[in-house]
């Protein structure tokens, strides 16, 4: 059965090292889904107790406890100090939102776009990370808001395949590249700020088109 | 109306720009979707016809013919000179099925993987690659084979959250980087690989289980 491989990368080809003495290396890693189901309690207990993946999980489960894609792509979100913009098609997944109000209860401005058609289905994270006071907006289209990124303290992006979803990270086939890079960071925040501002719900009409209908 | 943008990307920071005198920029970029719709004739003429996006394009069509996401994906595939590989969880856009096929037409050796459950699908360009004599190979899972990615000759790796259809490209907010980068591409590679030999047709079976009945 295929297990997901998470694989840091090297940052830069040697031949380019040298130009980087004295920074630390840019954050570039590809996780492959899907995941192998791993305990990730260490990762969510109370806001402050967060401990890399593989640490002692103070967890009696029966689940393997070491790292996985999840518990990977987990670490690279609950990393973010001031700010998290999120643009998900699909959110579903428990961890994923516990994570997402981990970050909103210590502090981090979040902010989350979705997809209309998807956030009243059973089991979407929408309605919770709301009713904890997160801001969420969404489409009104008739096509899809169909990204799948997120960008962390304006510094790293993380976008791919993956639908945030437990059938997505326990059962398909998927990528996620997560890039600590000033220029895409740039452009996916500008693409935020684009949809941020067009689905402002101010400008939402109360019968919209419905896509299925057409 | 969002129209989709496609912005090059500054190839490294400006500190690191010394580090690569004598070699050339490595191409980065990202498209956002929806694309404007555009003739995308030129590019697609006869093997060997192929020019820059915006030349002069000798189709008498009333659609712009500017760049355009689309056109700039199309680009990207079209550079292929010896391999492409295509992992695609849905493929029915008739202008990149045509840019397959084109290639297929110039010797380059196209490999496609694709999910079992959309192969089939009303406009699928799946049927037509391989009646053109492509190889083709679909999952048998009961998850789905859900990445969106392509590579050009070993050097350039193409991925985001876009589906092949005309649906996705023309009303969807998607994103595709276009990455010339070793180690990305070599960790793509090694996954599609993987997936390449795991649906290896000698493995079919007959009668599969279905997804939709779980």
């Amino acid at each position: 059965a295929a297990v997901g491989l998470a694989v840091a990368l090297e940052a830069l080809p040697s031949v380019l090292r040298a130009g980087w003495a004295g920074r630390r290396r840019r954050r570039r890693e590809v996780l492959f889904f899907p995941s192998q189901v791993t305990c990730t309690e260490a990762l969510l207990q109370a806001p402050g107790g967060a401990g890399p993946p593989g640490a002692p999980a103070g967890c009696p489960c029966s689940l393997p406890h070491g790292e996985s894609s999840l518990s990977r792509l987990l670490c690279a979100l609950l990393a973010a100090r001031a700010s998290l913009e999120l643009c998900l098609f699909a959110f579903s997944s428990p961890q994923l939102g516990r994570a997402v109000q981990l970050l909103h209860q210590r502090g981090v401005r979040v902010r989350v776009v979705t997809d209309c058609d998807y956030m009243a289905l059973n089991g979407s994270q929408i309605g919770l990370l709301r009713k904890a006071g997160i801001q969420v907006r969404h489409d009104q289209d008739l096509g899809y808001m169909h990204h799948k990124f997120a960008i962390v303290d304006r510094k790293v992006l993380i976008t791919g395949s993956l639908n945030w979803t437990t059938q997505a990270i326990q059962n398909n086939r998927e990528n996620v590249l997560i890039l600590e890079d000033e220029e895409y960071v740039r452009l996916f925040l500008e693409e935020f700020e684009r949809i941020w501002e067009e689905f402002n719900p101010t400008k939402y009409t109360f019968f919209p088109q419905k896509k299925r209908s057409h």
